[in-house]
């Protein structure tokens, strides 16, 4: 079997074992199994633990050899000293993969931690076991309903295209909660650990033919085999985007990458001139890094730089054009209907030059659709920005426009804010999820991911 | 009577009238009503309508003059060509301010507008009334109830210490926003618009001996009287925190800022550089600005730079690294006691110098308490960055360690982020909120905000 149908294994098991199920709170395993049940895993589960005969509703077993049937996925969470012997079990069970939730090995001070990684990497080769982890807080596939990490709340994250490969498992744990509270739909969420047999270019790799993810985010501190993960990252951004966060831009936390991964610390100039060159986006911040994913999932790309930026409100209009112009986008001249229409549409108290201060016409959602359309047809134009706040008088605006504002319609890329006070524009905004319609909530945010679309744009076309 | 007791007179009226108060949903006036009721304003309350006698259960009066008693505040929201008489009668009633929300003035192109702003501000003048606006959205202070604009649910927005003073009415639609969505708690927010005869520099001199305002915001484009405004910030930060957001980074949206207000557009380079010597904190965006401004209100300044990360995970430990070093901030070496106890709290599997990773003690909240009031003490660290992402595991953390956090105790400022997935930890922040606890939703702005903290200290140390 191939990496790509080992790892298919892990991903899409049909039944899972957890080493070290328990019915404690304050193990590990109490955690993995809450995970497996709020995901609805609908499998086979079998809790392992050596004399307890059920957990949480489960049959137990005291032994995975004694688990009747065939195992995919073996969740381990034991104390370190265990695993070989229990990984040695797996390989005589014949389970195709496990996830090592257990810490303890490379990235401890102590030597004794790289020598068990080095005991466990061989026996798991032996058996062709692939291993995610050691010290990872495993992964989430929420399109297999499958929650193998010990975070039981990760199954909350909505379904969706973008998958997270990531270094750290803390990293993981900030970004569900991002995805959750700005309605990103995730596809799986991957913490590698410290890596036994996976790296990081083999999950990538698999991405590629993963049929539930459209773009991969990446969390990057440094890697053993840097050339084979740019390598990969080539191939890979020729059918399906990457976007790149990396840490260690300065010295101290880069240091500390290299205690906390165990691996080759890696300089950040040389990451992202690498990343760059092989097609991948890099974003500077985590939420710049699921913004850009987002788009990249609903959004088609620029075929240029000259956007336009559309805003019911002057000042955040201004903030919009501050970003545009940073990220060398343009934001060009209308064609002359274009412009002759405007005038006719807004007041003679607005700005109708891009920027275009749509502001006289705010309680006529009408004239906005208009306004709106007109632009987007304008063969002048690459991309549209698109910012208004919540005021009550124009309450019906994002229902006038939602169908207007679907990201696959025109062509062409519309990024939009639409601010508004807690408890208005809610179902309106539930609607826009539904539909792909691309917002943010500053225009600052908005903006900036014209910027990377652009940028990504550009260097597709090159290559 | 001082333009402070006049502006306190605008902020804090007994009654207030609304000329163009309409039944109509499609007129501002109506908008107008609504937000005076939402916000529960205790004072009279004149809705003026030339023939109907009752509006949303006030009863109206034809004119200004025909109401009642005294009017102290009169919001107006008529078209432009009315405002000059009813400003006269506004002036016979004696009327001691005007929130003038009509727009068609100096900001348009026909110069009719800038001649009829001369107008109304020479009857304003004479009459000795203090006009906010034209062109505005009008202003809320959450203190007094009084919602005077036409968006009702700014009235939702939670009442504390912080103002924004804004040259964008379009700004303040995307700042109560946030405010709400992040609890912070605001005290005015005021849309200066146009300026008839009240300028930016004036506001400023009220919020300096406002006892509702501990720190103030502004959201700047550009002003004519650009040296005043610098004076009044440089005499206003001696006693209370001011932070700016200034647009027109680029040649574009100073243009745009130009046509907007029909004010000299400001270089941007000299605004933060006379801004930064009038001791205001610069604001790169709107998030940075509210972020900056919540820290202000609830933390105590840093007494130097030197900063202790503390992280549960140490990816976002890595975050909040770069950060720090990008805005010169130091991860100091912990005193010998302080490393030597963190030797014995930490297992061997974590990092225990600077940045620290909790990670192993994850479980154990006692133990990641103790290991921050023992960095607090450190006599080697000015401030802590503090993060832990959520875990079924550690579920019970926030509640441990809430009064160590709050942000009066230490003398130092304790700034942290803990993300959560939906659902989670939701009573627990709600209770860092009462308790003054300063956190933010991603390591990136926590770390920021230290770092923007560090540098106004300095500032201030230095003045």
């Amino acid at each position: 079997m191939s990496t790509w149908d080992d790892l298919n294994s892990i991903f899409y098991p049909r039944s899972v074992a957890v080493i070290g199920a328990s019915p404690d709170f304050n193990r590990l395993g109490y955690h993995c199994m809450s995970s497996l049940i709020m995901g609805r895993f609908p499998g086979k589960i079998y809790p392992i633990h050596p004399s307890l005969s059920e957990i949480m509703g489960f049959k137990a077993y005291p032994s995975i050899k004694a688990a009747p049937g065939e195992i995919d996925l073996a969740i381990i969470a034991v104390r370190s000293s265990l695993v070989p012997t229990l990984l040695i079990e797996c390989a005589e069970k014949g389970v195709k993969g496990v996830v090592l939730i257990t810490a303890g090995f490379k990235e401890i001070e102590d030597k004794a931690g790289a020598e068990l990684q080095e005991e466990v990497t061989t026996i798991a080769n032996r058996a062709n076991i692939k291993i995610i982890g050691p010290n990872t807080f495993g992964f989430v596939n929420l399109h297999a309903n499958l929650n193998a990490s010990f975070t039981p709340e990760f199954s909350l994250t909505p379904k969706g295209g973008i998958s997270l490969v990531s270094q750290s498992g803390g990293f993981c744990h900030l970004m569900a909660p991002l995805a959750m509270e700005e309605h990103v739909a995730m596809s799986k969420i991957i913490g590698i650990g410290n890596r036994c047999n996976i790296e990081f270019a083999d999950i990538l790799e698999y991405m590629a033919d993963d049929s539930d993810t459209k773009v991969i985010m990446i969390y990057v501190e440094g890697t053993d085999n840097a050339r084979r993960l740019f390598e990969v990252a080539r191939s890979v951004t020729r059918g399906k985007p990457i976007v790149a966060f990396k840490v260690g831009r300065f010295s101290l936390s880069d240091k500390a990458a290299y205690s906390h991964t165990g691996s080759m610390a890696g300089k950040y100039e040389v990451y992202t001139a690498a990343f760059k060159q092989a097609g991948v986006v890099m974003a500077d911040s985590s939420t710049e890094l699921i913004d850009v994913a987002k788009a990249l999932v609903l959004c088609p790309l620029p075929k240029g730089n000259r956007v336009a930026v559309l805003s019911g409100q002057a000042g955040p209009g201004m903030i919009m054009s501050d970003i545009c112009e940073e990220n060398s986008l343009v934001l060009a001249d209308f064609s002359p209907q274009t412009t002759k229409r405007l005038d006719q549409l807004l007041a003679p108290l607005a700005m109708r030059a891009n920027p275009v201060d749509m502001g006289p016409a705010w309680y006529d959602s009408q004239t906005i659709r208009e306004v709106i359309e007109l632009v987007l047809t304008d063969e002048n134009i690459d991309g549209v920005l698109l910012y208004s706040a919540y005021a009550s008088a124009n309450r019906s605006l994002l229902n006038e426009i939602t169908s207007l504002l679907k990201s696959d319609t025109h062509g062409k890329p519309i990024i939009s804010c639409f601010p508004s006070p807690t408890g208005v524009w809610v179902e309106e905004k539930q609607e826009f999820v539904r539909s792909g319609v691309v917002f943010y909530p500053t225009p600052e945010r908005a903006a900036k991911v014209m910027g990377s679309l652009v940028k990504h744009a550009y260097r597709q076309a090159k290559n």
